[in-house]
C-alpha cells in the first residue's frame, strides 16, 4: 500500500461541512468520489480533523491509502481539480508519505485564523467571508482574554454538546489577535481543538471586546466548565482554517 | 446647495461597471436611485471616475449635491445601506464638503491594486476576486517594466481604443509590485488614468513575467504607442479601486 498526503483549499459555504454526512454534500465525500474514479479503485480519505459546515480551508490536510503508486502527480492534481471544478474546492498539493503518516495522529499544531469586520457600514466585497460586528471592539480587553485562554485548561466551557472528544482538557499554544483599521484577526494554534472550540472562543472574546462581559466575568465562565456560560459562538463563515503542521 | 462626498464598497462583478449605462445594472444608477428617493429630491452621484464591469472598489469616492441640509447623516447611512441590502455595495462614510470639492476634478491620486495568485492549482476561496496565472511568473522581470512604466509617458499602447481622454499622456506615479508566496500585488497610484490602463499594463506586465516578452520588447511596445501592440487586458475582477486622495 501506498499512503499519499494531500492539501486542500475550500470555501466552507457550499458544503454540509468536511466530514461525510446524510444531509448534504461534504468535502470529504466529494473529494473521495473524485480519487476514487480516477485511480480505478475505491479509496478513503482521512481528514487532519472535521471543519464545520460554513468552515473554510486555506489548506487543510488529508490522506489515503491506494495499491498501486500514483505515476504522475502532477497529472493527478490536474485531473482530480478538473473533475472538482464544479465546486469550490481545489486540492493545492500531494506528497507520498511512509506508512507511519496519519493525517489526523500525526497533526503537531492546528493553526486557525478568525476575520472579524468591525465597522458601521455593511459588508460588500467579503460577504460571508468575515463576521460583521458593528459595536466598537476594546481590542485591549480582547488581548486579556486571549492570555487566559492560552495554557493547559479544562474548556468545557468552549465545547460544543456533541463533541466526541474523550477529554475537555486541551493545549492552547497561542491566541494572537492583530488589527489593521477595521479588521480584526485572531490566531489559534494547538495540537488539536474541541468541537465548536474556536468559535465558541471567538464568540466569548466578543463578548469581551464589547463589554457585554469584565475580563473578571470572562475567566468565571471560562472557568465553570459549563458550556451554559458560554458566549454565542461566532458564525462559521469567519473561520478558516489556516495549516496543519506535520 | 449643500454638497457632500461619499465613500463607497462594492463587487463590481453583479454591475456593468460605475457609470450608468443601459444595458444593465451600474453601481451610480444603484446609488442615485436610493439617495433621491431617501431625500425625496431627484440628485445625481457624481463618481471620481469610471470602473468597468467586473472591476470591485475598496473604497471609491463620489458626490452629490443638494438643497437641504442632511440631519443625521447616521440615519443616512444606514437607511441608504439597508435600501441597497441586496446589493454588494456598502455606503462607508459621508462628509459635507464646501462649493468646490468635486469627486473626479478634485482628486489628487488615485490608487489602484490588482492580486494575481500565481500556482498550478485552481482557485476555491479566491475565485472571480484574482487572476489566477499558472506559469511561473518572473517577478524580477516584471518589476523592471514597473519601472519603465513609472513616470510621464504617451500611454497609448495601453489604452482603450473607446478612451475619451483628450490626451494619452499621464504621470504614473509608483508602480509597486509586492510578492508573498502564491500572492502578487501590484499597486499603481497616479493623478488619473486612461480607460483600461491599468487592465492594458497588468497583461503585458504578466507578458513580461512568463517571459513572452523581452525587457526590451516590453519597452518597444509601450513607446510604440500603438494599442495594437499591447498584451491583452488582464481581467477585471482582479482590480480593485483602493482608494482616492484628495
Amino acid at each position: 500500500m501506498y499512503k499519499y498526503h494531500i492539501k486542500i483549499e475550500y470555501d466552507g459555504s457550499q458544503f454540509v461541512g468536511w466530514q461525510f454526512q446524510k444531509n448534504g454534500i461534504s468535502i470529504q465525500e466529494i473529494l473521495q468520489k473524485a480519487i476514487s474514479r480516477y485511480l480505478k479503485e475505491k479509496i478513503k480519505v482521512i481528514g487532519s480533523g472535521r471543519t464545520d459546515a460554513g468552515v473554510h480551508a486555506v489548506e487543510q490536510s488529508a490522506h489515503f491509502e491506494i495499491k498501486n503508486k500514483i505515476q504522475d502527480e502532477a497529472v493527478f492534481l490536474n485531473s482530480i481539480n478538473f473533475s472538482l471544478s464544479r465546486y469550490l474546492v481545489s486540492v493545492l498539493d500531494i506528497k507520498k508519505r511512509n506508512k507511519k503518516f496519519h493525517a489526523r495522529f500525526s497533526a503537531k499544531k492546528r493553526i486557525y485564523r478568525y476575520i472579524i469586520i468591525n465597522r458601521r457600514a455593511p459588508i460588500a466585497l467579503k460577504k460571508n467571508r468575515v463576521w460583521h460586528i458593528q459595536k466598537d471592539l476594546n481590542i485591549k480587553l480582547m488581548k486579556k482574554g486571549a492570555k487566559i485562554l492560552e495554557g493547559t485548561h479544562d474548556f468545557s466551557t468552549f465545547r460544543s454538546s456533541s463533541c466526541q472528544s474523550r477529554s475537555p482538557i486541551k493545549t492552547l499554544d497561542k491566541v494572537k489577535i492583530k488589527r489593521n483599521k477595521e479588521k480584526i484577526e485572531i490566531i489559534f494554534s494547538s495540537k488539536s481543538f474541541l468541537q465548536q472550540q474556536v468559535r465558541s472562543m471567538v464568540g466569548a472574546l466578543k463578548y469581551l471586546g464589547e463589554q457585554k462581559w469584565s475580563v473578571k466575568q470572562f475567566k468565571k465562565n471560562f472557568e465553570s466548565k459549563k458550556r451554559s456560560n458560554c458566549a454565542p459562538p461566532a458564525p462559521p463563515y469567519g473561520l478558516y482554517l489556516k495549516k496543519i503542521n506535520y
